[in-house]
């Protein structure tokens, strides 16, 4: 059993960096797009075969040291009372946009809800054997409510904003029923035997620190310690959160994810050194001649190594453009090298 | 004559913090949408009479302590030999994607290939009679570079990318001839009257630190240093840049533009109290009630008051949906209040 992955996560020693990559059951696998030209993404996310057929190719193909469940952090909107609809973009509707539409919203029994999820855990837990631990996920509570309220992809998040800005009570309301719903969702995935789980907040920077500090972290920190004890280690990603690692470092997760933005070790240092990282190189160097993949991931992990531990990732999502055989070259990259961190 | 501005930018005393607003000259206005109506984007920017009018819009309406002129970043890339089209997000034709797509490149005369964007700038300081000075604008050469390689809107920038870290060499050699572009572009708006120079590096926020060190920094250092001397500050903007500041206090800026997620003192800290910042209320604040336009408002003077000096302006152009009041509120509610600073 490879579990250098949870190891790392909990900063117990390692033989080396463990690495899996974000998106890394997705289109740049010819598998998956065979997978996709049969069915569309939603009958995917809600098939249990085959999203655990999906969650496992990335675990065969590349030699990842952790599979991550196939799913989309939108699952919950529909349960929650919202269409939900892949243009691709996502779109909910109605969106939220009034202290009304927040009391409607219902907090509902995720198990009998969206039982897909938990059977996909299941499976995917019974074919991996062990091999590599299973990561679960979910929306931090701002994110999920940037898209009920924004409804689509927004480039200023207006919407949201004025909602935050202007209607601060029922902006809480939201997040606090929000919160309550993901807590039951990302417990009973753990309980359904997901190993740790990732919180995506990919939305998160677009708030100022003081905003950050007032709507996104108190549920960040509420999520997280509801999910606290359950033996699965805790990730936490805010995409292009420079400005908010201050007050990241009070989420209380057990691993923090970096973009490509800011360097492991700048984030390590004003993260106080007391969280194990998880990143962080630029997707788009997968579009680079090997030499370069290769020479930039070396890169990072030296850099990595200034945290209290490192599990190597991208900086984000891995682009369906980049050629299987440079994310092969970059597992192996990774998982060749020696380890420059002295004891654990 | 209302010199608050330049004042500011020069780091000497005022009386109180001036204020303008990024993209002041546009869709929020009925006065522009009215002239809209007339003409297209593309004749708009090339037409002096009109492009001088939209610019004087703000000043009349708001009463804003700058103009700055009407035009668009991209207005090079057609003596560069690039076909632009607005669809109305910007479309380059066809973009650089080789080394000798960079060769083909036109290093051109701007007064006799822009004449437009000079004449514009005299109608526009004529009919100012000294009222408030008039900022020119370009882009920094990365933002630029960005345009012309992924040749559209991009989310990940991919071909920029795939250019910056598998061919640096060509990168730089497209840099360099961008930055030959963009010193004798704006070297004549300065000649022809403009008072400061804006310098939009809008997509520097894509890059990691050790990447903007190699591939934006060098330029914009080279090109803010041709500018130097002219008489008119040099105001550096980089959005989305809390991972930068280090490197951006090497710019040689005047002003250092400040986008809202970064607080106005945490910037100066990070820049080392060196320079006159502008910024940063969140333009999505001008979507709230009054009260709170107020609110924050003030708490950007506030804050603002720890920088060696301070220019008001949004964190990123102002919306289209913003309604006037709003606008003309925040105008207001800046110039009326209580200069904070003690001494200059």
């Amino acid at each position: 059993m490879n579990d250098l992955f949870l190891r790392a996560a909990r900063r117990e020693a390692v033989e080396r960096v463990p690495i899996w990559i974000m998106r890394q059951a997705g289109r740049y696998l010819p598998e998956y797009r065979a997978v996709r030209e049969r069915v569309d993404f939603v009958t995917l996310c809600k098939t249990p075969e085959l999203a655990a057929e999906v969650t496992l190719q990335p675990v065969e193909r590349l030699g990842v040291d952790a599979a991550i469940l196939f799913s989309d952090i939108l699952v919950p909107a529909e349960p929650m009372g919202f269409g939900l609809d892949f243009q691709p973009g996502p779109v909910i509707d109605p969106p939220v946009r009034s202290a009304a539409d927040v009391e409607r919203i219902a907090v509902f029994e995720p198990e009998s809800e969206v039982p897909f999820v938990y059977e996909t855990i299941r499976i995917v837990r019974r074919e991996l054997q062990g091999r590599v631990p299973l990561i679960g996920f979910g929306a931090a509570p701002l994110t999920l409510a940037a898209y009920l309220v924004e409804g689509r992809g927004s480039k200023n998040f207006d919407h949201l904003k004025a909602l935050l800005y202007g209607e601060p009570r029922t902006a809480h309301a939201l997040l606090d029923k929000i919160t309550s719903t993901l807590e039951l969702y990302l417990r009973a995935q753990i309980r359904a035997g997901a190993q740790a789980i990732q919180v995506f907040d990919t939305w998160a920077g677009i708030l100022s620190a003081a905003d950050y500090a007032e709507f996104a972290l108190p549920y960040v920190k509420r999520l997280l310690s509801f999910l606290e004890g359950a033996g699965a280690p805790r990730i936490y990603f805010a995409l292009d959160s420079a400005h908010l690692l201050e007050e990241i470092s009070e989420c209380g997760a057990d691993v923090i994810g970096i973009d490509w933005r800011t360097s492991l070790s700048e984030a390590s240092r004003r993260l106080g050194h007391r969280f194990v990282l998880q990143g962080n190189l630029d997707p788009c160097v997968l579009l680079s001649p090997v030499a370069e993949i290769e020479r930039r991931a070396k890169a990072v992990l030296e850099d990595g190594a200034a945290a209290p531990g490192h599990i190597f990732n991208l900086g984000h999502g891995i682009l369906p453009n980049v050629p299987v055989e440079h994310a092969l070259r970059l597992v192996e990259t990774v998982q060749s090298a020696v380890l420059k961190r002295s004891g654990s």
